[in-house]
C-alpha cells in the first residue's frame, strides 16, 4: 500500500513567487507575531505553573496547543534559516515546557494549575488530548529538523503515561480525544520510535470511537459531541464530512495514517470515501471546508453559501491539505493532488495577509456591506482568542516544501507533485537527485526541470485535473507518459500545462450559486474586489460569450500576478426602491478579477467568487 | 393629530374568503388547541401557585403572556361567537388568575413562585413587565368585547403597583422592560380609565428608554440589551428597525399610542420614520420583518435573505401590522394601510395552516432540501416550547375585522381600509351606519359597496399602492375621488382594482436576490412549490417576456384562489459535478405560482419566492 513519503524538509528549497514569499513572511513576519503573542497572552509563561486564581491571564484549556504549534513552526523555521537568537527562544521555551512535566508523565497546564481534579474528566470539550497531540507533533517536528530530543523524551514519557491510561486492555480506561490530533500525532511518534504501544493507543482511539455504548453518552453524559465530534458511529462506517471540520479533518489524518502504518485497506477505503464525499458534495470552490459558522461545523451537503454566516476555516483547509498529501503518498492517486492543490493555492493562503501578519477564522467567498459577516469584522486580524489559525500558519507554511515532491524509496520513483519552480536536493537510496525546477507555476504553465542524479530513478510527474491539453518533453523529444521511467543526470524535462481562464458553473444544488459563475485559470480561484471595478460587484453579470484577458497586476499585487479582465453587464435600477416593479437598465463594462487567495491585500472592499452569468 | 379609531369589534362581519375561513378556524381550532396546551404545559395551573422545586412543569417567565394572549383571544372570539362552554372555561380563567393577585397588587407567577427574591430584578430578559402588558391587554380585550371587569379591576390594580414602583417621580425607581408590551397596553387602560398615572408610566416609560445612564448598564450591569431591546438612544433618536424584532415593533405601538395621547408630533415623526426605513429597507416583500435568526433581530439593511438563517418571526409580522393601523389611524395615512395589508395578507397568514392549528415561528421565503433551516424543522408545528407565535394567532386572527374600518367619529368620515367583503353596522356619532361589501378581494379588484345610513357622511376607500388604475363609481356615475363627501342611504359604490400579475424586482443591494424575480398580483405575494412544478424549483429561470395567466387551483387549496401560469427555462446540467465546466442546457417548462401564505399546506416540498429570471 504505502508507495510515497515526503522529503526531508530542508531539501526541497522553493524559488517560486506564491509560497516561497509566503514562507519567508512567516520567518520574517508569521513566527515573530506568534511568538510576541503568545508571550504577552501569558501562553508560554503558563508553563512555569505559577498561576494563581484571581491573577490575570487564567490558562486555557487550549493554550498549550497554541504553544506547541508555534514551537513546531520555529523548528521547521529554524531548518531553513539557521537563526541562533531564534534558536535560543526555542530552547528556553522547551525547557520551560519540559519543567511543567508532572512526575507520572502528564504534561497539560490547564489541568494542572487551573482545574487539577478534572483531569481527562472532559475529554469531549476540554482539549486535553488535543493539546497532547500538538505537543507531541512539535517534539517530533524538533528532532526531524533540528535533531533535538529534549522534547521529544518529555513528551514520548507523556505518551507512556496516555498507553497506561487510554486503551483496550484491562485495567486501562476508555476515552475519546473531543477534538482529534493525537491520533496523527501518536501515528508521527509511532513511525518515529517504531514503539507498538504508541500505535496500540492509536488503533484504540481509532477503533473505539463511535461504538457503543457512546463514550460520550455514558461517562461524560453528553450526547451533543456524537455528531460534532464525528463519534455517532465507528469510524468505518463514517460516509460524509460531519461535525466540526477541523476534527473531522484531522481525525482522518490519523486514520490515514493507521491505514498506511497497518496496511488497513478498509480503513483506508473509509478514507478515500470521506475524501470524495467531501470533495464532491462539500467543498468550496476555493478548498474551504465546514461551511457552517454556527459551531465551526460541516452542513448538510452543497450547503455552500458565499457570505453572511459561512464559514471556511483556514484551519480546516490546511488540515484537508494535510490529510490530502497523506492520501496521495499512500494511494499515488493524484486526484488528492488536485485537492492538496486547490485548498494551498486558493481556501489556505487566502486566510493569511501577502506580509504574514494578518488572519483570516472566516474564508468568505462573498463580502457586501449589506451581507452582514458572522464576526466582528470582515477583515484579517493580527490574533485571535482563539488562535488555532495564526499558530497553524506558523507550522504550515514552512513545511510547504513537503507537499512538492514525494518519494517512493521501495520503487526508486519519485513524484513531481507541484511544479512550482524550485531547487531540491533529495535523497534515493542513498544517492542524491538534484532538481532545478523553473517555472511561473501556478501563473504559468510552462514548466523546465533540470535534473541531477547519481543514478536511474523512475520520475512521476503530474497532470493537475484541471488541465485539458499538456505536452511533455524528455530533452527535446515529445513523451506520452506522465513519467520518465529511466530518468538519468543531466535528463530535461520541459513541461507545458495549457492554462486557459475557464468558466466554472456549480451544481443547481447549491442553491446560492444559481444563475452563477466563477472563474479558474489552473488551480487558481479568481474573485472580483471592487476596487478593481468601475461599479459594485453586485450589479455585475459576467458575459460568458465575451473573451477573456489576462492584463498586468494592479498596484499593490505582486506584479507577476496574471489579472483577468472580461466585459460584463451592468445592471441598474432607476432608483432605490426596495422592491421596483420597472425593469433595470444594462450598459456594459469592464470586469477585472485576481486570485482569490490575494484579496484583501489592498484594504477592506466588497468581493465576490461567485458572480451573476449572461 | 388623532383621526380615526377602529370600530367595535362586533361590528364587522367577515365574508371574504381569506380572512373569514382564518378567523372561523382560530375559533374552531386555534383557540382550543391554545386552551388544550395551556392546560397540559401547566401554563395556566401556574396561577394557582401551588407548584413548588422538584415539581414537574416549573412555571417560565413568559408563561403569564401565553395564558394573557389565549385569554385575550378567547374574549374576542366570544364576542363574535358566543358560546357558553368556552366563556366557562374564560372565567374559570380569569378567576384563577385573579386569586393569584399579591395583597400590594402584584401579579405574575414565576417572580411569586420560582423567584420571588428577584422581583423587578432582571427587566431586560425576564418578560416580568411584557408579561404584565399582556395581562393588561387581556383585561381591557375582556371588558370591551365582554363587558366583563373581574380581570380588568385586577389589572387596574396591578397597574397601581407598577405606577407606585416605577417613574420618574422622587422615591420612585428606574427601570425599562427588556422586552417592550407593558407602553401599549398603559395606553390602553389609559384611552380606557382616563386615569392620569398610566399615562404617566407609559410616558416613563418611553421617554426614559434609551437615556444615560443606561439603565441594562448601570443597574443591571449587563450592556447586551441596550441595542437587543432598542436601548442605545433615547427613543426619539432611533432611526431603524434594531435588535429585537418584536421587542422593536410593539415598542413602536406604544411610542405611536404615546404620541396619540400626548399629541406629540415629533414623537410621531419618529415613528413614521422608523416605519419608513423598516418598510424602504428592513422588509421582506411579505411584510416580515426581522430577518436574522439569532436573537430573533433586525439585520442591517438590506440583509434579507430568503431561507436557512433568515427569521421574520410570526410575531413580528403580526406586530407590524399593529404598529401600521395605528399610524393609519392617527394619521390617515394610506401608506400604512399597504403595509398592513402586505402583512395580513402574506407575511402573517403564511405564519399559520389553512386548518388553523398548525403554525411557523420562521416565515421562510425558500426552502431546499440543500438549504438546511435554522430550527429542526421547516415545518409547520403545533406547539412551540417558546409559544409566542401560536398564542398571537389565536388574539390577532379574531381582530381581523378591526382592520377593515376606520372611523373618524370628529369629521363624521368612516374609512374602507381594505375591500374584503363584509358585513359591517356601525355606529357614526349615534347613528348607524350598515356596509355590505360585495368581492372577491383580495383575489379579485371589483368591489360593489351598498350603504344603508340614517344620516349623511364622509366615506374613505383606499386605492391600495399596488393598483396603477381604478375606477370608481357612486350609483352608476364615474368619480374621481378616494371618498364620497355626502355619503347617503342606498348608495353604491362600484370599485375596480385593476389586479395584474406583476413582476417585483429585488433592490441590488438584497445581494441573494439579484437576478432574482418575484411575482404579487394585486396584495398577494406568490410562490413556487414544488408540488406544482414539472422540475425542482432551483432549477428554474422564470420568463419575464411571456405572458402569466390565471388557473384554476389545484386540489388542497381553496377553489378560488387564483394560481398563476408562466413560462420558465429549466437549465440542467449532464452530470452531478459539484463544479462543472460544461454549459448546461435549456427546456422550456411551464411553471405555477401559488399565494405565498398558502405554501405547505399540501405536505412538505421546497419552495421559492424569488426565483430566477430570464
Amino acid at each position: 500500500m504505502k508507495k510515497f513519503t515526503a522529503p526531508e524538509l530542508k531539501s526541497v528549497l522553493l524559488k517560486d513567487s506564491v509560497m516561497a514569499p509566503r514562507q519567508k513572511n512567516c520567518y520574517a513576519a508569521t513566527i515573530p507575531q506568534c511568538i510576541k503573542q503568545t508571550i504577552d497572552t501569558g501562553r508560554i509563561q503558563a508553563f512555569a505553573l505559577d498561576w494563581k486564581e484571581g491573577m490575570p491571564n487564567q490558562p486555557h484549556v487550549f493554550w498549550d496547543s497554541d504553544v506547541a504549534k508555534v514551537l513546531e513552526g520555529m523548528a521547521y523555521t529554524l531548518a531553513l534559516n539557521p537563526d541562533p537568537a531564534l534558536e535560543k527562544i526555542y530552547d528556553e521555551w522547551v525547557d520551560l515546557i519540559c519543567s511543567a512535566q508532572q512526575p507520572d508523565g502528564y504534561l497539560n497546564v490547564y489541568f494542572t494549575i487551573v482545574k487539577p481534579e478534572d483531569r481527562f474528566k472532559h475529554l469531549s470539550y476540554a482539549h486535553e488530548l488535543y493539546c497532547a497531540g500538538h505537543l507531541i507533533e512539535a517534539a517530533v517536528a524538533g528532532y526531524q529538523a533540528l535533531g533535538k530530543t529534549k522534547l521529544l523524551d518529555c513528551l514520548c514519557r507523556y505518551a507512556d503515561y496516555l498507553c497506561s491510561v487510554f486503551g483496550f486492555e484491562e485495567g486501562k480506561r476508555r476515552g475519546w480525544p473531543g477534538h482529534e490530533e493525537i491520533e496523527l500525532a501518536l501515528a508521527k511518534l509511532y513511525r518515529l520510535t517504531k514503539k507498538e504501544e504508541y500505535r496500540k493507543l492509536l488503533q484504540y482511539f481509532i477503533n473505539d470511537r463511535g461504538t457503543e455504548p457512546n463514550y460520550y453518552e455514558e461517562v461524560e453524559k453528553d450526547p451533543a459531541p456524537r455528531k460534532y465530534a464525528q463519534a455517532d458511529v465507528p469510524v468505518r462506517e463514517q460516509t460524509s464530512g460531519t461535525g466540526h471540520a477541523v476534527r473531522q479533518i484531522y481525525l482522518c489524518c490519523g486514520m490515514a495514517d493507521l491505514a498506511e502504518i497497518d496496511q488497513d485497506e478498509s480503513l483506508l477505503a473509509v478514507c478515500e470515501r470521506l475524501h470524495d464525499h467531501i470533495v464532491s458534495k462539500q467543498m468550496y470552490l476555493t478548498g474551504g471546508i465546514g461551511s457552517n459558522f454556527y459551531q465551526e461545523k460541516f452542513s448538510v451537503d452543497y450547503d455552500l453559501s458565499n457570505g453572511g454566516l459561512m464559514y471556511a476555516e483556514s484551519c480546516a483547509a490546511m488540515g484537508f491539505a494535510l490529510f490530502a498529501i497523506r492520501m496521495f503518498n499512500i494511494t499515488g492517486n493524484t486526484k488528492y493532488l488536485d485537492t492538496v492543490e486547490r485548498c494551498i493555492y486558493n481556501g489556505i493562503l487566502s486566510g493569511i495577509s501577502l506580509d504574514g501578519n494578518q488572519f483570516f477564522y472566516t474564508n468568505y467567498l462573498e463580502v457586501d456591506e449589506n451581507l452582514p459577516p458572522a464576526v466582528d469584522s470582515r477583515e484579517r486580524q493580527p490574533w485571535f482568542g482563539c488562535a488555532c489559525c495564526p499558530t497553524s500558519f506558523a507550522r504550515f507554511l514552512p513545511q510547504l516544501g513537503k507537499f512538492i515532491y514525494s518519494v517512493n524509496a521501495e520503487e526508486n520513483e519519485i513524484s513531481l507533485n507541484i511544479p512550482a519552480a524550485n531547487h531540491a536536493e533529495i535523497e534515493l537510496k542513498g544517492k542524491k537527485v538534484v532538481f532545478d525546477v523553473e517555472s511561473g507555476y501556478p501563473y504559468d504553465g510552462k514548466i523546465v526541470v533540470r535534473i541531477k542524479s547519481e543514478a536511474e530513478f523512475t520520475l512521476k510527474f503530474r497532470i493537475p485535473g484541471w488541465c485539458r491539453k499538456w505536452n511533455a518533453k524528455l530533452n527535446g523529444a515529445e513523451i506520452n507518459e506522465k513519467a520518465i521511467t529511466r530518468c538519468r543526470n543531466n535528463d530535461i524535462l520541459e513541461l507545458d500545462l495549457e492554462m486557459n481562464p475557464e468558466w466554472y458553473y456549480a451544481n443547481p444544488r447549491i442553491t446560492t450559486n444559481t444563475g452563477r459563475i466563477a472563474i479558474m485559470r489552473g488551480p487558481i480561484v479568481y474573485t472580483l474586489e471592487e476596487i478593481d471595478q468601475t461599479c459594485p460587484v453586485r450589479e455585475m453579470i459576467l458575459k460568458l460569450d465575451e473573451p477573456l484577458k489576462l492584463v498586468a497586476a494592479p498596484d499593490g499585487l505582486p506584479s507577476d500576478v496574471p489579472v483577468i479582465e472580461g466585459k460584463a453587464l451592468r445592471e441598474k435600477f432607476a432608483g432605490e426602491e426596495l422592491y421596483p416593479t420597472t425593469p433595470p437598465e444594462y450598459s456594459e463594462v469592464t470586469f477585472r478579477a485576481i486570485p482569490y487567495a490575494l484579496w484583501q491585500n489592498r484594504g477592506d472592499c466588497n468581493m465576490a467568487v461567485w458572480m451573476r452569468r449572461a
